[in-house]
C-alpha cells in the first residue's frame, strides 16, 4: 500500500499526544488529545491506539505497543513531534498525519529528513485537522461528534479554517463526503499526491480544493490534466491580491503567486475555479448527483413568473443560452394546458402541482433542443406541495445525460422540498441564481472533459 | 389620510372574495378567501369585515356592513373584482387591494377609469400578496401563519413569486420587517408612490426593490433622488436579457427597457443595484442595523488563517481596501499579544476568546485608518464559544460610525453564533465574501448620501 493510501486507509492507527502539554500560543492540548481520541475510538473501523507521552491516557512508548501502526497521528508541540516522528519512522511506521502547527523551517527540514531516510510519508504539519475517510470511519479532527455523512465529495484544504469551515458546511447541510484531507505546511505529500490518489479512488467523483500556492506548477498541471479526464477537480483559490498572497505565505509557508498566474494554470490543468465555499459545495453537490451539460441551452420550468425572469437572466450571464423549444413540444404542452405560455421560461402557473410537473418537465427533457432544465417549485404563493416534487426525481431519472437541477426557492420552502428531495439525485438550491451557475460548471466540465 | 398610507395604515378592513367561486386557471379560491380571512383576523388590530359575495362567509353586500371601511381586498375573478371596485368606490372606500390576476386591457382601464372618478387609490391587480405591515398586523397574503417579525426594512416587489420568496426569506431568516407591497400590474399605485411613502416611513430604515420594469422613468429618477437622502434604495432587476424582458412584458405588463439603461437609471437615481435576492437580504440587513461606511478601509479580525484570506480577497475585488494600521495600534496589538502578527488581516491564532476580541477590535476600531470591520469568529477548529461573541456587540457600540459585520463562517457555526448575535445590532453572514459585499453596499452608500 502506497504511504498516501495509508493516510486514509489504514488499518491500525496510534495516536502521540500528551494529556499535560498545554501550548501558550499553539494547538497542542490535553484537550485536543481527548477530542481526537474520542472521535477515533466513535467512528474508526480499525484498531486505534493511544500513546501519551507524558501522561496516563494510553501506552507510554512506541515500543510498547502490541502491534506496529501503519498510521500515526501526532499532536505535540512542534520539537517533541519532530522526536516522535522520527521514532516513528524508525519503527516503520508507514505515515504520518501532523495536526499542529508552529514549526521552524529547520524542524520541516528534520522531517522532510525523515522522510528521505525511511520513506514514512508525511502529511503536515499544521495541517489541524487531519483527515477524515467516511468509508472507514478514520475521524482525526478534534471537533467531537463532528462526521459528514458518506458519499462522493473528496475535499483538499491547504488551510485548516477553510477546511473546518467546508467541514461543517458539509455537516450541517448532509452533503455527501467520501474523504477530506486538511494538508497545512505540504512539506511531503502536497496536493498532486493527494489528487491522483482520489483521482483513482472509486468512492470520489468529485474533487474539492482549497488552495493558497503550489510549490511545483508545471506537475501540479500535468497530473491534474490527467485526472480532470476522469472527474472534475474544483477550486478555490484563497490569496489572489498582492497583500492577501502575502498573509497566505506566512499562514502556510507556500508561494502564492499571482492571480493571472493561477487563472491560466487552472485553464490548462482543466480545473474548474469557484468564487467562494458556498460555489464550491454547490458545485460539488451538483456533480456529485448529476451529468456534465452536453450543450447550452437550458429549459427552466416553473410556477412562479418572477423567480422565472431571474433564472432567464442568470442563464444570460453565465454565458448559457434559453431553449429554444421545437414547436412540437410547445404545441404539446398548450394543448395539456391551455393557460399555460409554453415559450421558455415557462411559467406553469401557481396551481401547478405534480401532474403537470411531470408532463411538462417529461416533454422538455425530450425536446433534442434541450441539455439542461432547471425547475423552480415554490410553495408560498402556489399550491405545490413538498411531496410533489417526488416527480422531478423520478422523470429526471428516464434522462440520465441531461442534468436537472431544482430550486424550492426561499428559506422554509426550500428546507420543506429538501425533506422530499434532499438524499435523492436531485441537487436542491435556494435561489435560481445558484441554480443557474452549477449548470454553468456542469456544461464547462462536459467541454473539458472532451477536450483532455 | 392620503390613499397610499390607507393601503397600509387602515383602522377598518373589508375582505371581499367567494366562499364559492374557483377559478380553473386563476387565483379565486374559497382556500385563498379563508387564508385571508384567518390572517387577518390572527394579525390585524383594526376591524375586519368579510363580504362573501355568493356565499356564507360573512356579509352579502357591501351596503350591509354596519360602517364603511377606509381598505377593501378584493380577491375574485377579474370580471366580478372590477364590479365589486365600483361599488367600494361608490361607497367611498378609500383604496383598494386587488389580489387576483388574469386582468384583460380593457379590464385594468375600467379599474384605472374608477381611481379617476372617485379619487379610490387602487394597488393592483395581481398583486397575489398584497400588502403587510408588522407595525398594525395588517396581513392580506394567503400564506396562512407567514407575518415577519418587526423590523425596519421595507419590500416592495413587482412579483408574486419573488416577493414570496423575499417573504419566506425574511420570515425563516428572521429579518425585521416593517412593511410588505406586492405591486402586481402597477394600474395606479406604483412604485415612486410606494417609495414616497416608505421615504417618510419613521419605521422604515431602508426599502428593498425588486421591479421588471417602470412606466415614468423619468419621475422614477427624480423622486428616488430625493429619497435617497433619508434611506437607501436596494434595487434587484428582473429581465435584464432581451428575452426574459418579453418574458417579463406578459407577466407583468411593464415594459422592462434594456439593461444597460436601467443601470445608468439606477446609478442617476443614487440607486443601489444588487444581483440576487440574497444580496438584496444581505444588505438589507447590514443598512437596517449598521451605519453606512465613511471610507474604503476595512480591517478584518479573525481567528482563523484562509477564511482571513478569502475576506482580504474579497475586499480587493469589491474596490475597498485593506486597512493600513497605524503603527501605534500594531504595537498595542503584539505587546497584550506576542504571537499575533498585527498586519491586517489579523489572524488572532485558533485560540482567540472573549477577551482578545474585545481588546483587539477596540483597538482596531480606534485607530482612525480603518473605516470599517469584519469580524470572522469560527467555533469548529478553534477555541471560540457562541457566548464570547457578546464582545462584539458591545465593542462595536461604542463606534457608532463604523460598520462592523461578523462572520461566523459555516453551517452550524453560524447557526450557534445566531443565537447569540442575532437579534442585536450586528449583522450576521455565513461566509466572508457576502459580509465583504455589504461593507461595500455600506460603503456606496455613504457616498450617495453626500452627493445627493
Amino acid at each position: 500500500m502506497s504511504g498516501v493510501k495509508t493516510v486514509f486507509e489504514p488499518q491500525k492507527v496510534v495516536l502521540i499526544g500528551s494529556s499535560k502539554i498545554r501550548e501558550k500560543v499553539g494547538m497542542a492540548s490535553p484537550q485536543l488529545f481527548k477530542s481526537v481520541i474520542y472521535n477515533m475510538k466513535k467512528f474508526f473501523g480499525g484498531k486505534t491506539y493511544v500513546l501519551d507521552v507524558n501522561g496516563k491516557a494510553g501506552y507510554k512508548k512506541l515500543s510498547k505497543l502490541p502491534e506496529i501502526p501503519e498510521l500515526a497521528v501526532i499532536m505535540l508541540p512542534s520539537k517533541q513531534s519532530v522526536e516522535q516522528a522520527e521514532k516513528c519512522a524508525k519503527m516503520s511506521v508507514k505515515a504520518l498525519v501532523i495536526i499542529t502547527g508552529g514549526f521552524r523551517d529547520e524542524q520541516r527540514q528534520q522531517l522532510l529528513k525523515i522522510k528521505e531516510e525511511y520513506g514514512t510519508r508525511i502529511l503536515g504539519p499544521n495541517t489541524i485537522m487531519g483527515v477524515i475517510n467516511t468509508a472507514n470511519g478514520l475521524n482525526t479532527t478534534f471537533e467531537r461528534n463532528v462526521m459528514p455523512k458518506k458519499g462522493n465529495i473528496a475535499v483538499i484544504s491547504q488551510s485548516g479554517g477553510v477546511g473546518a469551515c467546508l467541514l461543517d458546511w458539509a455537516c450541517f447541510y448532509n452533503v455527501g463526503i467520501s474523504k477530506f484531507a486538511f494538508v497545512g505546511d505540504k512539506i511531503d505529500i502536497d496536493d498532486v499526491d493527494l489528487l491522483r490518489y482520489f483521482g483513482n479512488d472509486r468512492r470520489t467523483k468529485v474533487i474539492c480544493l482549497y488552495m493558497e500556492g503550489v510549490k511545483e506548477g508545471r506537475k501540479f498541471i500535468e497530473e491534474t490534466r490527467k485526472i480532470v479526464k476522469k472527474k472534475p477537480i474544483l477550486a478555490l483559490k484563497g490569496g489572489t491580491t498582492r497583500e492577501s498572497a502575502k498573509r497566505a505565505k506566512s499562514h502556510t509557508a507556500s508561494i502564492a503567486g499571482s492571480d493571472e498566474i493561477f487563472d491560466a494554470a487552472f485553464k490548462k490543468a482543466g480545473i474548474i475555479r469557484v468564487k467562494d465555499i458556498e460555489e464550491l459545495m454547490n458545485a460539488a453537490i451538483a456533480f456529485s448527483k448529476q451529468p456534465p451539460m452536453r450543450g447550452d441551452n437550458v429549459a427552466v420550468i416553473s410556477n412562479v413568473g418572477g423567480p422565472a425572469i431571474l433564472a432567464a437572466d442568470a442563464v444570460a450571464r453565465n454565458n448559457l443560452k434559453l431553449a429554444a423549444l421545437s414547436e412540437k413540444t410547445k404545441k404539446r404542452i398548450q394543448s395539456l394546458y391551455p393557460g399555460v405560455d409554453a415559450t421558455n421560461p415557462i411559467d406553469m402557473i401557481a396551481d401547478a402541482r405534480a401532474e403537470r410537473y411531470s408532463k411538462v418537465l417529461g416533454l422538455v427533457l425530450a425536446d433534442k433542443n434541450v441539455d439542461g432544465a432547471l425547475v423552480i417549485n415554490m410553495l408560498k404563493s402556489c399550491f405545490f406541495e413538498p411531496e410533489d416534487a417526488e416527480v422531478i426525481k423520478k422523470v429526471a431519472a428516464r434522462y440520465p445525460n441531461k442534468p436537472v437541477v431544482d430550486v424550492p426557492a426561499g428559506g422554509e420552502d426550500f428546507t420543506l422540498v429538501y425533506e422530499v428531495l434532499g438524499d435523492t439525485s436531485i441537487p436542491l438550491y435556494n435561489l435560481p441564481e445558484k441554480a443557474v451557475k452549477v449548470l454553468k460548471f456542469l456544461r464547462i466540465y462536459a467541454k473539458i472533459a472532451e477536450k483532455h
